[in-house]
């Protein structure tokens, strides 16, 4: 990119806008898209430079604050005609993002049907399918031939997103079925749509979680899934690339939450450095007043440590062999649970693989300790102690990592919460009570 | 699922098979896999029930190990009519998970040039983009009209895996750009292809990583990708559908590297105990042997908790709060990276950023923490030691946290290694250090 930069910085200095031109409609929306916001004062005379249909697409691709920015310094009449060129659903996106002024002032200058569309979209909760569909598909009659609906695709393809898929209707709205182009191209011209149509009834609902729409994607590898009312009737569809976006936003939320950060919907350098510490101060202050228990715990062992001094050079060893077998196991049911490999039914499965893998853990981990130990201190007592504890751990810290998430889900609560640092957190304190329980019962102390 | 899973259950008992058909053939393929995961020995009686296209386009929607319980199953016509349905791109898929048995006796029962393309396909490295490409492509030439495009692609159709785009090529197979199946719709009858093709030269090469034709797909919303060799002759595409998955993949290897665990290739029931305790071990032992370091830190000052014992019952908080910071940053960065928000020029960019958080974030613990103390100990001196460290350990697990990742970029390895196990550790033999030197030099011991 930094080559295309530099050359339209170039051309921009030397005024050869024509030559300019030229060059950024030869270039794909989202390249223009990227190298714009490179350009912080000539993004206006370059965005005029774009052709009317490309000049749309590309701003469909911008970050919200240069959107804001070109809308704040366009005439009402370029509104008009950058967001009559607008697919529904991005309108509709960038509708949501912007302040309650530019908002009045696009739905002002856009038609009357798409301000209407817009505003079917937005009205339906942040996270639904029906606030990520597009209403510009197009509609077939079961009783149309192939033929007939050939034309009749011809005829609505500029108002449509997609062409890939129509979706058959009968005349209350209610869905009955997709047809593809490619079914459509094949198909003798008298054949009439009821017999040619998939008569399977994938679909989703317009207040299903926008995650789901994606993996409905996902698995059943379609461009696009057609969306719902409560009756059954098309509103709307959702295409592949809104689902690929969905999938990227919602992983990023949950790999966040799993390290104890509260999500930002904005990507790393928009969030402002007081968004950035709340968003971690939260979980931080909820942990560190949680590790003062563990700290009380060890308070309590004061006697022990004090007749073996020894005994606390482990404590980091065995808090962290903890923590880190119960983020292991907790990353993989938490991950497995958001991909579907792993069910609510499967809860003592689950436990069962994690008992059998944490004694094959706990046995290796122990054994290499033991050795260390002997090698290093000659002594076997020690050695014992601290491989039974290590082993104790190991197996607590594994069945609290993979039944927390679980129990969280069933609590209707979101896993992703119960990763690595809680679990940590709460096996620290664990991994203390074993090894002090233990040590306490072979040094005859405490 | 369960409900269809008890019907077929019950057609099966009572041998209906033909109403087994309809009810199997009005399911979704998808659907079908799932549910043939159900039944073990009866797997062969359902599948042969099923339609020939419909039969091979379960097939490929089948986990490989069912697959290849079917293929041993299979007579060799049988497993004829099943790959010469496939798409050559699921059909290498398949090929590549079987041992090579069963690769025999496949490849000796499809068609020659079925079987060359598997081939082609099968060469590339396993991660590439011509290992996820199909060649079951449609190209047009530049001098075609639209209506010749068309009459092409009608005859063409039985053979390509989609006609959403098809690409144009010279006729040394040079690509030249690429048109979609809406634009020659509206297109007039006798326009050329040349005039109304898109010339933008978005691609792939073969050997490109699949991670980058996912982000390829997402970027340009593009439903394929054309993959070119080195001479930019086209070879295949790529299909959304497969880029999806591969994003689903690379993003839980992330996810199970950041949490120390070796990616498995498998679903989480997939992977055996050895398999499963190999893929933790490895990184436990590693980390639990470095957490001695720190052990041996803490076993250095044994003079300082000799004399104060109390400063012992802060070193879960400390150690973990310093942990917990490292891991958000190093997350961040991490993801950042991954989704190319944060690029290697961004470093200076990155730690400047962290360096203002910290200190917010350092400000409002030690303060909170100050203000627990004296009310829990009424100690003003412990206060100040205690929130001291903790906002010396605040900084510099911050300041870990994006600079280990951003450096295993740079020296070419995997950011996602340097994520919240490795860094826990360091910073914990960071965290002690820091408590202990400022605490023995406020209680003068040592």
């Amino acid at each position: 990119m930094e080559n295309e930069i530099e050359k339209i910085k170039a051309m921009l200095l030397l005024k050869r806008y024509a030559d300019l031109r030229v060059f950024l409609c030869s270039m794909n929306a989202a390249d223009v898209a990227a190298v714009f916001g490179e350009f912080g004062d000539d993004l206006p005379i370059l965005f005029r430079l774009l052709t009317k249909d490309f000049a749309a697409e590309v701003f469909s691709h911008m970050d919200s604050d240069e959107q804001e920015l070109l809308i704040r310094g366009f005439s009402d009449s370029e509104i008009k005609e950058v967001f009559d060129e607008l697919y529904v659903d991005d309108a509709a996106d960038i509708v949501e993002e912007m302040p309650a002024n530019v908002v009045k002032r696009i739905l002002q200058n856009t038609g009357a049907e798409k301000r209407l569309a817009i505003n079917q979209i937005l009205r339906y909760p942040e996270d639904s399918a029906g606030s990520l569909m597009t209403t510009e598909y197009i509609s077939l009659r079961p009783n149309m031939t192939a033929a007939q609906a050939i034309t009749r695709i011809r005829r609505m393809i500029s108002d449509a997103e997609t062409v890939y898929t129509c979706f058959v209707t009968a005349d209350d709205r209610t869905l009955l079925g997709s047809i593809s182009i490619r079914t459509l191209l094949v198909a003798d011209k008298d054949a009439l749509i009821s017999e040619i149509m998939d008569k399977s009834d994938i679909c989703v609902h317009t207040h299903d979680d926008r995650e789901d729409v994606a993996k409905a994607v996902k698995k059943y590898d379609c461009a696009t899934i057609p969306v719902v009312d409560d009756e059954k009737r098309l509103v709307g569809m959702v295409t592949f690339d809104d689902a690929i976006d969905v999938m990227q936003e919602e992983t990023t939320e949950d790999i966040e939450k799993m390290a104890a950060i509260a999500p930002n919907e904005e990507s790393y350098f928009k969030v402002s450095d007081i968004a950035h510490a709340r968003n971690r101060i939260i979980w931080l202050l909820i942990l560190m007043l949680s590790a003062s228990i563990t700290g009380q715990i060890l308070a309590n062992y004061e006697a022990a440590f004090a007749a073996q001094a020894i005994l606390v050079s482990f404590i980091p060893m065995l808090m962290g062999t903890g923590g880190n077998c119960g983020s292991q196991t907790a990353t993989l049911i938490i991950r497995g649970m958001s991909t579907d490999d792993i069910g609510m039914k499967d809860f003592f499965r689950v436990v069962w693989v994690e008992i059998r893998v944490a004694v094959l853990t706990s046995v290796v981990l122990g054994a290499v300790n033991a050795v260390r130990i002997i090698l290093q201190y000659h002594d076997a007592k020690l050695a014992l102690v601290v491989s039974l504890s290590i082993a104790g751990t190991v197996i607590v810290s594994q069945l609290i990592g993979c039944a927390l998430p679980m129990a969280a889900k069933r609590l209707k609560m979101d896993p992703a919460v119960m990763a690595a640092p809680l679990i940590t957190t709460i096996v620290d304190a664990a991994s203390l009570i074993i090894y002090f329980s233990i040590a306490v019962r072979f040094f005859n102390i405490g």
